[in-house]
């Protein structure tokens, strides 16, 4: 997407094929930094302090990573070790783990002179794929907001609310929930975004306010409390959010307090869309509620990062001193509130039915995306 | 209640009777500082700058204000010109314009020498009175928690949900839904509650998380995301929250993001209660879609302040530069997602006739608490 007119991936090879580079998160929004990754160390170290996040950027930096170690020791001692290394970065990821099984099954079968120019070439292509698919979640998504723009029969801006940040800075390019958005943007439609902060990382406030100004989609920032007022007075035409995983019946666990607004969406009759690659579906899980949920630092909730008045980066603590706080990732909403899922496949509706007949072979959730 | 085992009110007099003693709320929950009002300017401030909030603490202050008045220019003029410098501080409050209407008819027919001990006194039974209503708002509230805790049949602890800050701080003592909270808890009820930070002025962050654990009511923070996730997972037995306005058929404008938490409740079967004095009331609207939403300055989403590493207080900013950012101070929650009023008459339905059947004679929205 766009940043200041010039258009970024999150991830690119250097034009010496000897490096690549990334957006550094972490300083988002208030500085735009790029850091040139030259080896596995700085690849792995890449991921561990989350300059990268977003399971898709992860994937696509770690088959980096393993490249930048053949340039290194493309042996199979060395593809064991680079192996290890990413792995060991964010251990539940589940595209890191594919990334790098795809890129050990294709290396081995090759001597090691040949092993460094394959692994850089299949990098690559996982990053063309992922952006294949965000960019296929993108059009099916542009044809829900085109009918409901239609529908409108007014010159009004389409307002979309999203939670969370479902963007290009998630994957490689596009984003997942924000595809939509910025297609149905560079097409000429009038879109206005109500961008969830997304409590308690806030990253609705730093990231996803932060891609959609930098691409030059309208939007306005509100807490996470604001959602159902809105909803209730005709503000919101849509909501579209991503999905860390979905059940094979269409349950979706998605970031905290995401089911609050679809309770809000479906109280007042607004379409509630879920935005998914295929990797996200668990075929293996039925019920939502059967995810376990992942319960972080309470530290999160009590304290808060922003810039001060002198522009420097630092943490504040909101809540008394010793205060115990509760920190729940995610939530699961039920397929029942869910309007319609949106895949790289098209359309379908949130249940086992929807789901099996988009992806009938219930392919493994592993891939690129 | 109990600031480290002392009790404390929120405002009340020195010994000499020349002043009163307020807590500086603008420094919790990282201070606990009082300060002294000895004059009307001072007084008059304090309710402007949020030294002291809530709408029956304004009252309280505004009426001392006039009573401190009354010692320096005891005149009519003296009457008129320190009710016009209070009227000013916050000009929307209903409970402030009561205090000094209800001062200034009491002090015209009196001679003007009589005038500041009479004022004085009425200052303290506003005080006095605010804290009986809160008082018997938490015995009916008692009431309701007894019989959910004896319903669990377990010993575990009644979980109890809040949002933003309808404690003591927002009242002269006890609070409006934390009242009960209190009353349980000095009865030996192992209560337990849920602290929603309450973005984006994070009152209960700042000042429910404060008082609870002061008074030494356990607790935990989340972030207002959370409350559904607990609430579908059996972790809240039920939810109580303030009011800002009541409408004559019981709909509720409260704190935004009171309407979510709602509802949640809703669809997971768990009573929603709203604690209220009867000032609360307006007769006068039916529907709470008709009530007017504040929108304030957008700074307050987009900055946040708190206690740095050094303890320092200072401001952070967590968006982008120049983010345009929308800020709807309250919402409304409809009656039927509201399972209970608890009135300092005792507890009805949230409908018309329950209303009217506590409060025959239709009492005007105005008085003390």
């Amino acid at each position: 997407m766009q940043v200041d007119g010039r258009h970024y991936r999150t991830i690119w090879p250097t034009a010496d094929g000897r490096a690549v580079e990334v957006i550094d998160q972490r300083r988002l929004p208030h500085a735009f930094e790029i850091l040139r990754l030259e080896d596995l160390e700085s690849a792995a170290r890449a991921i561990e302090t989350m300059v990268v996040r977003g399971a898709p950027l992860i994937g696509a930096t770690a088959a980096y990573g393993l490249a930048l170690a053949m340039h290194v020791d493309a042996s199979d001692h060395g593809i064991a070790s680079a192996y290890d290394r990413l792995f060991r970065t964010r251990p539940t990821a589940v595209n890191l783990r594919w990334a790098l099984d795809d890129l050990r099954q294709r290396l081995h079968p090759l001597v090691p002179g040949e092993r460094a120019a394959a692994a850089w070439r299949r990098a690559a292509e996982i990053c063309d794929e992922d952006v294949e698919v965000c960019r296929r979640i993108g059009e099916a998504g542009l044809e829900l907001f085109r009918k409901a723009y239609a529908e409108k029969g007014e010159k009004k801006p389409l307002r979309v609310l999203t939670h969370c940040n479902a963007g290009w800075l998630a994957t490689v390019d596009w984003g997942t929930a924000l595809a939509p958005i910025y297609m149905a943007h560079n097409d000429g439609m009038p879109v206005e975004v109500w961008v969830d902060e997304t409590r308690p990382r806030n990253q609705g406030a730093a990231l996803t306010a932060w891609e959609l100004g930098r691409h030059g989609v309208r939007h306005r920032l509100i807490v996470d409390n604001v959602g159902g007022h809105l909803m209730q007075h005709g503000l919101v035409d849509l909501c579209i959010v991503g999905t860390d995983r979905t059940t094979a019946r269409g349950d979706v666990c998605n970031k905290i307090g995401t089911y609050l607004k679809a309770l809000a969406a479906k109280a007042n009759n607004i379409p509630f869309y879920v935005a998914l690659p295929y990797t996200t579906i668990d075929w293996s899980v039925e019920n939502g509620a059967d995810i376990p949920i992942e319960e972080r630092d309470g530290r999160e909730v009590t304290h808060i990062w922003g810039k001060d008045e002198e522009g420097v980066l630092r943490e504040v603590q909101i809540a008394p001193d010793e205060t115990p706080a509760a920190n729940y990732a995610f939530d699961v909403t039920p397929a029942e509130l869910v309007s319609a899922l949106i895949t790289d496949r098209g359309v379908c509706e949130a249940s086992r039915e929807g789901l099996e007949e988009l992806f009938p072979e219930r392919q493994a959730g592993v891939g690129p995306a």
